[in-house]
């Protein structure tokens, strides 16, 4: 086997590979040895690796091993020297969720056709397992929803708003100054790298091909102590979900997203602390499952990869193969307007005679049914809470465009923020 | 294929082979057709089922299949019926976690001679998918705990004592009543169903043979409402744990156990309700994962069933098979008496002068360390209420027994309750 990348997570891979042979071999059921690693500077020093081991030369490396471990990340070179690793008949395995959001397709049919495995289950919510969960424990099974906390960074961010009142940016500084966050935060505040989780989930849970493009996306950075502060008066906590989603028709489309939620306080989500992940499945028979764990980090990704790494090692002592990627379904896209969720929409009206009676005929006009209202007096007004019912977002969206409208009625910015999980 | 049993969880089994075939085979890669259903009692009606398929002759039926579900229970006939269809060359799907913790290791065998899968997803913690995270996506890993709550009934009877502060027999009833319990509860209250599934959670997890009498178990009945009463002033839930855990030694044994345990109330097994089951997993490299869901249930069951039947199906459609049980590792099993936890030990005392230095001193003869103690006075004395830090079994008890010999400062029972997961 090839190792592709030395970084956080290829070092600990690295260590893992060369620490307990004879258990690797055991697990297997046959020696793995290490030919080589791939890096961009194979003069640097690294402890504990055999310098005889380092290659820059990836091209031809990957030719020389019947299993390839991709953990480079980014879009290319790795796209390529995985098509280049499976068209040579090797199996593949790799950490690397945006390759697979953006590519995911062209290299998952690649595989099947070369007869070799295509194995990611650390591209996906760091060590949990959900990848061999979703692919083959419920695939018997009917899912209907799949919804997690898949970014530990942002994770990081709303747990010190929540507990500490911080703003966001001062709740990034301080993930940014403990190495939660990078230097620049985009991928995970703008809820990139969540997306791209929340494709690889939909099309294992779907049985079908949704890209990251597919995703519809909205990150955590307009997010303000006082609606984490109001979420939280309210019995809620708010975390930045992915949610994918089977649509109630026939044929059903699939719903895919990622945006900052309410979450009720006793769901098992709003449980997830610090930079921790989890999954929660909703199944047609197995009901409710949630699988929690690290989400990232060297160690516990490195674990993640040595789970497939003996799995497709097993595999291949056997000559065969494990379940590929199944798309039979090829269910579109939903779009966003076509979602169906409840909001928590809060607005200043002015504190005179109709103005509840004004505000509420604007949401039945849509059909937004509301759920609850609560009205607190305020400064230089009245505050409304409207929690909705579980409606289509293109007639939340026409609410709260019209309600812009009501200048007689309403002061200032309406504030808005969906409810998951209830 | 062939099922056999066709009670709660068999007739779901075949529902669930009948009503969708085409997502069956599109996840298969290949037809799945029901052959028979072997039941006790052929002639009586079932709806939905097509009467043509029942049979009361299972030994025939086993040799007609190349994939077997067992869903019938108990030892036998199930055990002669699996290894019948095994030696015959059916690959075999059970839900049956007795026979397993009695006989794994003949059929793991048998399965192995025969080149066929034999897998058993539904036979812990029910629609949880458990077996092949332990089996495949951490097996590139070092566990070194598995710790659950995988029996429904029994957390269901502790969470009415800890929420309506019921008596142990009242809420027994309750469970009755509902259905969550049996007429008969020892399996489930005495903690046999427990140790089932322990001893399985425990052999995947350590690459070992552990049988079910391996397990040191003790049951909930002589909890009272006053424990878990005291256990929630602490801020612990009182839960009925499944233990494995490795020694720290080298080479380690495995310690394991089944006991009810008071669990910090942070710790994620503790918002474990009703009927769920949830395992909680420490890894060297991956940390702490915790795997939720629903423990039983037909339609659960089912699924856990089905997830297995198309991984087999997978497999045979390929001509291969799925990873055999490992055993490589061989760990010997530690008495219970060198396990090492924590204990909440609470006492009545004398309330004079020495006391609190007359029992401390036992404590600390036998080696045992005192981490918290808290002394509260009492109508006829004072109540000692002490946290012991991590500790051997056996010294523990050696302090309990001799702390009993102390007559003048002990007034009456002394009350112990292992405490796990700070």
């Amino acid at each position: 086997m090839a190792l592709l990348g030395c970084g956080v997570v290829g070092s600990q891979v690295a260590r893992l590979l060369l620490e307990s042979p004879d258990d690797l071999q055991a697990r297997v059921g046959r020696p793995i040895e290490l030919v080589g690693i791939g890096v961009r500077h194979p003069d640097a020093e690294r402890p504990g690796i055999d310098p005889g081991l380092l290659t820059g030369d990836c091209e031809s490396l990957v030719t020389r091993a019947d299993i390839v471990v991709e953990v480079i990340g980014g879009l290319e070179p790795a796209r390529a020297l995985i098509r280049r690793a499976i068209d040579h008949g090797a199996s593949v395995v790799t950490a690397n969720k945006a390759l697979l959001a953006a590519h995911g397709p062209e290299l998952y049919q690649a595989a099947q056709r070369a007869g070799v495995d295509l194995y990611f289950e650390a591209a996906v919510a760091g060590a949990i397992p959900i990848v061999r969960p979703l692919r083959e424990s419920l695939v018997g099974d009917e899912i209907t929803t799949v919804m997690g906390v898949v970014n530990g960074t942002t994770n990081y961010i709303l747990d010190q708003m929540t507990t500490d009142g911080l703003s966001f940016s001062a709740a990034l500084a301080q993930a940014q100054e403990l190495g939660y966050a990078e230097a620049d935060p985009t991928a995970d505040v703008e809820g990139y790298d969540a997306a791209a989780k929340a494709s690889i989930l939909a099309s294992l849970a779907f049985h079908t091909e949704i890209a990251g493009d597919d995703v519809h996306r909205e990150g955590i950075t307009t997010l303000t102590a006082e609606d984490i502060a109001a979420a939280s008066r309210l019995g809620y906590v708010v975390k930045l979900l992915a949610v994918a989603t089977l649509t109630e028709e026939e044929p059903p489309r699939v719903s895919v997203r990622v945006h900052p939620a309410m979450v009720p306080s006793d769901h098992p989500l709003a449980s997830v602390r610090g930079a921790y992940n989890a999954v929660f499945v909703e199944s047609r028979n197995a009901g409710h499952l949630m699988f929690l764990g690290p989400g990232a980090g060297g160690a516990p990704t490195a674990s993640a990869v040595m789970g497939d790494l003996v799995t497709v090692g097993r595999n291949r002592a056997r000559g065969t193969h494990g379940p590929a990627m199944t798309a039979y379904t090829n269910r579109s896209v939903a779009p966003i307007g076509d979602a169906r969720t409840s909001y928590y929409i809060s607005l200043m009206v002015q504190d005179s005679p109709g103005v509840l009676a004004r505000v509420a005929s604007v949401f039945g006009k849509h059909g937004v049914s509301i759920a609850a209202v609560r009205q607190t007096p305020a400064a230089d007004g009245a505050m409304l809470g409207i929690m909705t019912h579980a409606a289509r977002e293109a007639e939340v969206q026409d609410t709260v465009s019209e309600l812009k409208t009501v200048s007689s009625a309403v002061i200032g910015r309406i504030r808005q923020l969906r409810v998951e999980g209830q």
